[in-house]
């Protein structure tokens, strides 16, 4: 894994994802104590920045590999970006998910053209899933963070930050889950913006990024459900974006389910737009734990918008 | 009013304006029947497109009129846009606003710094207030859409929208209440890209400029209060704006306010933004009212996003 790996994903992405805006709003800022900076990946296609990852991937492949298809495991927003990347390529694609995922994430899936195959979360492996099904039918595995396309992918995320931000020096918050974007903005901020920190943002409970960094190995969770944040709940950091996160990442931070449910009612408030409450992990963050960070300037990624109506009012509801 | 003007406003509108993004879904696509691109003015600063001209009015200022500062009325976006504009140029503002005005938007223009004085809005004209006030204080009023370089400002919209259109025909509807942004968007799209047409868009019971179109002369609405879509709720078109819309404009589109509500549920789960009901006229045109266009691409500008939850609740629930 190097820069020039998501330099060559920026240029493969060029016109096919959307360059997200950063948006700020006077009320924010005041409530982090500091200037605050959204990156609104949520806005991009499919609804979260997994689209990167999955385009990056899917574009690097031969036509003998699109031809016969790909296959990807996913909580649900790496299965759309995966589904409709290999649409746009016109390869098939398999995706493999979990059967208690929000029931949007795999309607949509289904409706971008993909095969869905349910997994039990709590007693089925969905990595030998999917490299089942991967062999039996040849399809090429995308897996969701471990995989190096897919990180140059999600750090072409990066890459706008630092062109955009109009500052040198930040804490940039990222919603964590097995370190696929929070790995790849880190490398593009060690490459072209050394005085921005990643910190990666995690749920109270599915801390094992920020316990791992910590102790120095990969430390796992408990459980691999339970959150309302689905999108970050990975059991431990992935074997190739830990290291790549333990050289260039400062600590974790972990915040409450509240404090993402009140980060999304802000951000419907201040910035309308919508997050989902994984990709509200950053965002509380940067609002609610001001005293852990150490720039003027935090940048937030909001990395996903995928959310049912249900739990969208009870973010509403957080609002005086 | 031509174009150079708002060639001028987008030169000084650069660097403080947000480009705001073209948005997109293939599950919108698939609804309206044809390609739909969504022009999310709802991330504009403060919330909606005003912002633009609030501050291509208030940057065209001398610095005497500065110092002394500016009023305006307006139901609430305006307010917003010319409050923000006036502070970021270290100009007093006053703002005149119905006292039935979303309670948000009244208390957001508070918070931007500007003196707030209420009006009731079946029994006072804002207008005479309004006026009174300015001559009083020797304050420059800043109306919000007979102002020529108000509407200059609202234009600039209409030159991003030729710029990343990527087609150079499309219907481009537009929410329309005095034809500030409307008018703006069609001189500037009649200068740049002709084979592209303006469609206002108003809410059932509020469709003045739709009947004065076909009639040819300025219509009245019954009343100016009575529809969830209160940002767009003005007695008729403007004297500056009406012949605008006469000679650039195609027929207005009418909808409902069920037809609103369920346009902005669609762009929160879809498009991932927040969009008010009068912001949500135009998508609600492109969505609903297939029938009435005459491209195979529509554009609809989501003009504005500042909307209590209460009401957005109402949309979510359009929801399956």
């Amino acid at each position: 894994m190097n820069i020039d790996m998501i330099r060559a994903a920026a240029k493969r992405l060029e016109g096919h994802a959307r360059r997200t805006p950063l948006l700020s709003s006077p009320f924010l800022d005041e409530i982090a104590g500091r200037k605050l900076l959204v990156k609104a990946e949520c806005l991009q296609h499919t609804g979260s920045f997994k689209f990167r990852g999955g385009w990056s991937a899917v574009s690097n492949l031969s036509d003998n590999e699109l031809k016969t298809g790909v296959i990807a495991f996913s909580s649900g927003n790496h299965a759309q970006g995966v589904a409709l990347a290999a649409r746009e390529h016109g390869a098939p694609a398999v995706i493999v998910m979990p059967s208690n995922a929000p029931e949007v994430k795999i309607e949509n899936t289904r409706a971008l053209g993909a095969e869905v195959v349910l997994y039990d979360r709590e007693n089925e492996s969905r990595e030998e899933i999917g490299e089942a099904l991967s062999r039996k039918r040849g399809l090429t595995l995308i897996r969701p963070f471990d995989e190096p396309q897919v990180i140059a992918g999600q750090g072409t995320c990066g890459l706008e930050i630092v062109a955009d931000a109009g500052v040198t020096e930040a804490d940039v918050l990222v919603c964590c889950g097995g370190g696929g974007l929070t790995g790849g903005i880190a490398l593009a901020l060690a490459a072209e913006a050394p005085g921005m920190t990643v910190r990666p943002c995690e749920p109270e409970g599915f801390d094992d990024v920020t316990r791992s960094l910590l102790s120095g190995q990969r430390e796992k969770n408990d459980s691999e459900s339970g959150s309302i944040c689905d999108a970050i709940l990975t059991p431990s950091p992935g074997e190739i974006t830990f290291p790549i996160l333990k050289e260039h990442c400062g600590p974790g931070i972990v915040v409450t389910e509240d404090e993402c449910l009140r980060a999304m009612g802000l951000a419907f408030e201040r910035l309308r737009i919508v997050v989902e409450p994984g990709g509200a992990a950053a965002l509380a963050g940067a609002l609610f734990h001001g005293n852990e960070l150490g720039h003027d300037t935090v940048i937030a990624v909001a990395t996903g918008g995928n959310v049912d109506k249900e739990v969208f009012q009870r973010a509403l509801e957080t609002l005086a």
